[in-house]
């Protein structure tokens, strides 16, 4: 027997409680760390659970901003140069990849706060993180802002991407387990994960 | 040393191959079903990897639709009736749930395709999967056409829960993997998964 919550329950929650919980409804979420540069120079990196796949052809990602909190300076660097990285989470630095959702003033880079490597391909004005093996650049295309709650859905089409070749299979699918890329459930929780199966195209 | 491909590198790319790859660059991604219902009564169900959280309060989600594929279906009847169910995929019934992505006439419903069982809870015009631990009834409050591709990002605001209240923590955080959630990656791909650590909130 599953406990039935009500829209209005969930109005009355504790604001902790709340935001755990709604955090976790959606299932289990990318991990991934965007690299951004401001004018002056400053490097800007930022973990975000909302990258998401948008199309293929032309090559976009999705990902959500939230420009009153951390990833302020993320939104605001991304608007000033046109560009951004999008770099996965390995197990073997998730919880630096954590620290970097520390609010540090902007002259302080979260690549030091998080001990963190940036990277520059001379391609893209914004910052790799060295220790990934899945990068991408991209360019901003296009942002709409979510007048339910005032975010800012930002997409960005692919410029280039630099992957580790052992993890590119023969049909282009990429083995994100071999890679050692994560997953985050709620606001802070990190998993590693285990393939159950491949299946077959679905017809009826 | 990671293989570099340029953004002209994957225009070139053959079609299949291609799709695999930018499937794959997100990361791993949520596991869910749309559960929806057409005006003449026809339920349909839909395997979706891009549910995101959008934000708390109001408590919201996200989720890309493409209208010219077998979405159809999904967002025609999210648009006549106004809502729509997310139904959180487990690893006792992912091969099932993949099934649905085959193309039935609007007349046969996924559900009966799949060999899942749809539910009504009274309050929201959309079916539930029975066979699902977490699940969600929203209403559609946002759409926004996504002119570099064509697709359409769907907001909607949570109006009734229903999870297993041995998942939720004392704190609101749902553990999904009790709950036996599942992942996908790339577009076929389903994986289960393993916690590395909650993190603390992080700070300077």
């Amino acid at each position: 027997m599953l406990k039935r919550i009500s829209g209005e329950d969930i109005d009355q929650l504790e604001k902790r409680f709340r935001t755990n919980l709604i955090n976790s409804l959606s299932g289990f979420k990318s991990a991934n760390l965007i690299g951004t540069i401001d004018k002056e120079g400053n490097t800007n990196l930022a973990v975000f659970s909302s990258v998401i796949h948008f199309g293929a052809n032309p090559p976009l990602l999705g990902m959500l901003s939230r420009p009153n909190s951390v990833d302020r300076h993320t939104y605001e660097n991304i608007k000033a140069t046109g560009y951004y990285t999008i770099n996965h989470i390995h197990k073997d630095f998730y919880s630096k990849a954590h620290q970097t959702a520390a609010r540090y003033p902007r002259e302080v880079s979260e690549f030091d706060g998080a001990g963190l490597t940036p990277e520059f391909s001379g391609n893209i004005a914004a910052p790799y993180v060295a220790e990934s093996a899945i990068k991408m650049g991209l360019s901003l295309v296009e942002e709409h802002k979510i007048a339910a709650n005032d975010t800012i859905l930002l997409v960005g089409q692919l410029k280039e991407l630099f992957l580790n070749e052992e993890i590119l299979g023969s049909d282009g699918f990429l083995d994100l387990e071999k890679a050692e890329s994560v997953c985050i459930s709620g606001l802070d929780s990190y998993h590693q994960t285990e393939r159950l199966n491949r299946l077959p195209y679905a017809k009826p």
